[in-house]
């Protein structure tokens, strides 16, 4: 028991997303003008660094030692997973926008995740949604927080604004998967993959979403960070823990689509993952309605939780889905 | 403050429905044929004591010094408002059930209830929802719990069975009414109504829906609680904490419907909550489709949260409503 205790990792991320009310005129209303140096700082907080960066023209993204973080030039987008303190980099983010850019306006915040398989080993807040809300509530007014699925099983944290804050077409989709198939997990392993390029050519990674500028990290001796950028501000995220007795991948993207269908066909068949969870995020702006009749590819999947939500803003929906042992 | 304090009374109800698995050639496979003596010891458990009684073919109903019990062949309800421990019935009851009726199959549970008011002053595992899915784990396998709503705001907690258990048609409609008119509430005070029957009369509750045989309550010096009984089994039950520091007043029904838009309009009519909150939970046998464009006849009423969710037996929907100051 001792040497699993040991090699345990939470690979289930923290996830926050937040988006400021820049003025259009204003000539340092812009994210990506804060320098490095100033981020590096901010993840020291969170315990986490950059170690891969790469950018197009409407997004930067970085790859870091405990996942992803994504800028643009009014949002902000931090992904960690292990015992990260992402919540201790709210305050300061805020002010370093505020002093940096010279926004104070928050239009939305979202910050989201799966419960832990081991909360008693995260650090602080973390350990408990509960302290993450208390957390979240000292510094914002009209937050908002819920529980998606079974807070006594597997389930999905959600605290956003209770507000009509974000004007632009905006979604999230979210493939959350745990249980993993272990001979595809060996692929993002240091003894069965070269690089992180590697991996994701081997895994058929690379033929997700096609014409993406990907920048794909394997770790040593193994897990797997990628950001894959796409025109128009558009991103897609991977995020691989292998060990098979934490097994844990993330598929998180902001594209754009009418049915996730084909989306979710691709990523399963990658993965193979026994259970995971859905979750699909998005602003009236772009309304469209997930319908539970249209998981037509995955009809071998038991489905355990669906839930709907409609926020001010947003209409969210939580599916869990467990597969049969084949 | 401390009038305040020493006058406050959580309106808000614990509410426990069973399903029993009775086989239909058993010759005391009847819930009603437990005696009264026995019911009375059970309620001690739950600190709450039987008041009135009525019944009709199908069902038997209590008033309760807190809320309402019923009884029918197969089914038992149990709504405790105040500081009362329902949670400790849980075990008692089913071995009441099955040394009485030697009757062990559980076909499902559901406990619910919304936020508490001043959760601190509730006894032992009810000061707590994760408490509460503490105690009721240890019961049952399988137990799902679930919190709609917001849980740093208003919120309605649930927890039931994951099972295709119940497979006659069911339907539950609750209105959870709170920071109600004070000129409405005084009806349901001593001052103003000489007997349960007269507040019935005066509120306009005995127009809700009419042909019910119904015992009614009016407490000393204030509070009513009344139980609404209809043929083939369904019911209907109010009850009403009239101070106005701590307003609160509960409809519960299992009148099915097509559209509900006439009930609540009619109990909205009557008690003017500046907030509200509606569940109907509904299973697959007599399955309805709660939309929200339905709800013109409050069209007034500001949606705070929505929420839809299908369980493996039932849909849930789930409105909080507040009312703008007029």
């Amino acid at each position: 028991m001792a040497s699993v205790e040991e090699n345990f990792f939470e690979g289930t991320e923290k996830l926050l997303e937040v988006w400021f009310g820049f003025k259009t005129d204003a000539t340092n209303g812009d994210l990506r003008i804060i320098p490095r140096c100033e981020w590096e700082e901010l993840l020291k907080l969170a315990k986490c660094e950059i170690i891969s960066y790469c950018k197009n023209e409407d997004m930067d993204a970085y790859v870091l030692s405990e996942s992803s973080m994504f800028v643009t030039k009014d949002k902000f987008i931090l992904k960690t997973c292990g015992t990260t303190t992402l919540l201790q980099t709210i305050k300061p983010l805020i002010q370093l926008v505020d002093s940096q850019c010279g926004i104070r306006e928050i239009l939305d915040i979202f910050y989201s995740r799966k419960n832990f398989s081991r909360p008693e080993l995260q650090i602080g807040v973390h350990q408990n949604f509960v302290d993450e809300v208390g957390h979240l509530d000292k510094q914002f007014r009209d937050g908002a927080a819920y529980t998606l699925g079974r807070m006594n099983k597997d389930c999905w944290y959600l605290y956003t604004l209770d507000k009509h804050g974000v004007t632009q077409p905006d979604q999230t989709f979210e493939l959350l998967m745990w249980d993993m198939c272990d001979n595809r997990m060996k692929i993002f392993t240091k003894e069965f993959s070269e690089s992180g390029a590697d991996a994701t050519k081997k895994s058929g990674i690379c033929n997700i979403i096609p014409g993406a500028k990907i920048d794909d990290v394997l770790f040593e001796p193994c897990g797997y960070s990628m950001n894959g950028l796409l025109p128009d501000g558009y991103y897609f995220t991977i995020h691989v823990t292998p060990e098979s007795h934490c097994s844990y991948v993330s598929f998180e993207s902001n594209v754009p689509r009418e049915s996730y269908d084909e989306l979710i066909k691709k990523v399963l068949n990658i993965f193979c993952p026994r259970k995971f969870l859905m979750t699909v995020f998005a602003n009236r702006v772009r309304y469209f309605n997930f319908r539970i009749s249209k998981f037509r590819v995955y009809r071998i999947s038991l489905i355990q939780d669906h839930q709907f939500c409609n926020f001010k803003n947003y209409n969210l929906t939580y599916t869990l889905f467990s597969r049969p042992i084949l």
